[in-house]
């Protein structure tokens, strides 16, 4: 099956590479001939003692909406999905989002207070840290008002602004079990304080059983220390939650009988519900799944067989199915989920899709191993209104034009 | 078992702790006061759309050893292994190694000429190559040399310098055979000359077989476009053979029915036995591992309970074990592999030691899913001689001093 489609797509491509090759601008390039970089030496080793991408792409960066965030104190920048490949997500592309800025943290001069009810409250340096047994595992972390400037109506016709609020990487550091271990918690203690050492202090409460589930204080993200951006020197990783938990910059954590309701439980970080209520700790990521090729930014170019594209994650564990439908929610189909398929990460599913030329409305669906079904827009809607802008997980619909155009539209 | 001894650890880490909080430069600092980057508005996030390192780890870079290569001509550098945590090495600290220097492509410009023993010759574009069926895999790349330095003695007291030439990243691209399938392979085909576009043209010829296992064609490392150093905008990724034959900047794949004994597996990549025989194409990265924590660059501060740290890989397969010694190899203790476990791909291992004060000699051995040993430098010597720089994947043996300094030593 996979052989015949990938036979039919070739098929397809060699019309493709016909015209590739009656280009202009690669005609000089072009083998047998000997481009101008294939004619000289190039530069050494020594200029570059840390990498940087090429200035070829140089449009491949984070971007932020200047209505949504305009100033430093509560920014937000969005990660280039629509650039990116598998599940790793590079340093440099991470998605930002601070309460009070970026500070800038001398790690020897940082440091971690355990106290509260325990037995034995403990300042600890970064080295006492990282002398700990240490783990590295590799999860997502998306913010929860990903997708939230949609609850209302579609309005961004953008990939990386509807979706980039979301990173996966490899965090290295110590489970958090293992300190609480070492400062013993004590019997009546039922939750945590965590606290960041940025000028917000973003403080969150999280309960126990998560802190000695599966929770970490992590100081390296995909092998080299944490960017500052994303807590340098310690942040916590609470897998699965929601990413304003996953405290940056971690200075404090304090054990107590209940939680602290504070400002970013309270007035942020709620969900406010049609009947005025608001639904607190809303901590879990459902399950959400997107298409990231083809997208607004990476439109199709003409008819022919593609490789429809996408990522899917849940809080719950690990996806366990992704469908694609081309047709607006109608048929659907089953994509190939791709190895290696990890807990609370991001997995890579595609399908090959051969278009007609027709308009479409593509949009994926995931099923996570709980059973839960990525919902619509407005199934979202009808059981929380359109009050919040936290925690829209809905199925994205991207439209394609006769021309080969994608848009983000909304429908039934 | 593993609850005591993270305890045992805790008991000796509180006295760590005790010194710890003495030390004045963290007093400011230290909870409940708050330390100056607590108290101000950090920077937002338009000043980094492409976020970079803290300063505080300006030192952690690739290093070049001037003796061994001076010029931009042929160049390596190497990546920092001893600040480097997990199994996924960032893309900026990725070691280098080239053959005429890094050249600076146009990836509009570029093209892939696949020609030869083939049905149906083609000149593939960027565009081209993305539009096929992608695959995404997390493998290392080791250069033969790694470790070459110390093929008669002892030498470089480093763990960067005798261990750097390894990275692993996760590769999104095209497998090989999806390409050679659009083609056409013709049935006298026996072997593929795969070339690069720098000046060096470097060049080299892969069994045919191997290219239409797992070779893939690869556009992306770790989420992002492949860096200029590491083939932007197109290389070659052959999972588990050394790091030459995975062709950067990949321009050409030509098919023919024998090996072209091109120049780089003729004057170099051979391997001079001590007959004056040459080994030749010997591709496959055999079974390593090296403690990467202690080492020369990280020695230990006091006696006390530490983890040990430490990578393993195999061009086989899988690692299947890890044993550790401190004692010179007299006597072995498993170590803990860390999931996930894959395929050609870095593995962590770690293992808790209680160092008492005295000298101590640090080895790893890692056993491979094929059974193969990591062997000692006196069996390769007595194997292969000392005329060749390649392939030495012997145990490395880390001597600590009373002092917790970390020295690089032979024995026996």
């Amino acid at each position: 099956m996979a052989r015949r489609a990938f036979l039919k797509f070739g098929a397809a491509l060699a019309g493709g590479v016909a015209v590739g090759a009656k280009a202009s601008e690669g005609e000089q390039a072009s083998p047998p001939a000997d481009p101008p970089w294939s004619q000289s030496l190039g530069a050494g080793v020594v200029d570059r003692p840390y990498g940087k991408p090429s200035d070829f792409e140089a449009s491949v960066i984070r971007r932020n909406v200047p209505w949504l965030t305009a100033g430093t104190e509560s920014s937000v920048s969005f990660s280039p999905l629509q650039d990116l490949h598998g599940i790793i997500t590079p340093n440099g592309l991470f998605f930002e989002r601070h309460h009070a800025g970026r500070p800038d943290i001398d790690p020897n001069q940082h440091r971690l207070m355990i106290h509260g009810l325990v037995e034995r409250p403990l300042v600890l340096t970064m080295n006492d840290i990282m002398r700990f047994p240490s783990v590295s595992r590799i999860h997502f972390i998306e913010c929860p008002a990903n997708g939230g400037m949609e609850w209302r109506a579609a309005q961004m016709n953008s990939l990386q602004f509807n979706h980039g609020m979301i990173g996966c990487a490899e965090w290295t550091g110590v489970p958090l079990s293992t300190l609480l271990d070492e400062v013993g918690v004590k019997k009546e203690a039922k939750w945590a304080l965590v606290e960041g050492a940025d000028g917000a202090h973003m403080t969150r409460s999280l309960p126990l059983d998560k802190c000695l589930d599966d929770c970490l204080v992590v100081y390296s993200q995909n092998g080299e220390a944490l960017r500052p951006e994303q807590g340098y020197p310690l942040r916590l990783v609470v897998p699965g939650w929601e990413g304003n938990v996953n405290i940056k910059w971690l200075r404090r954590i304090k054990l107590g009988d209940r939680p602290w309701f504070s400002r970013e439980e309270t007035s942020k970080y709620t969900d406010l519900m049609p009947d005025g209520t608001s639904r607190g700790f809303t901590w879990l990521i459902d399950a959400k799944s997107v298409i990231t090729f083809p997208c607004p930014e990476k439109p199709l170019e003409k008819p022919g067989l593609y490789e429809i594209r996408g990522l899917a994650w849940t809080g719950n564990g690990k996806v366990k199915r992704v469908d694609v439908s081309t047709d607006g929610g109608i048929n659907w189909q089953t994509a190939t989920l791709h190895e290696p398929i990890l807990s609370k990460a991001l997995t890579k599913f595609t399908i090959p899709w051969r278009w007609d030329g027709k308009p479409a409305l593509l949009e994926s669906r995931v099923i996570d191993e709980s059973g839960y079904v990525q919902p619509t827009i407005a199934q979202l809607r009808k059981e929380r209104g359109t009050n919040s802008v936290y925690h829209n997980n809905s199925i994205q619909t991207w439209q394609v034009k006769p021309d080969g155009k994608v848009f983000d539209v909304e429908i039934g």
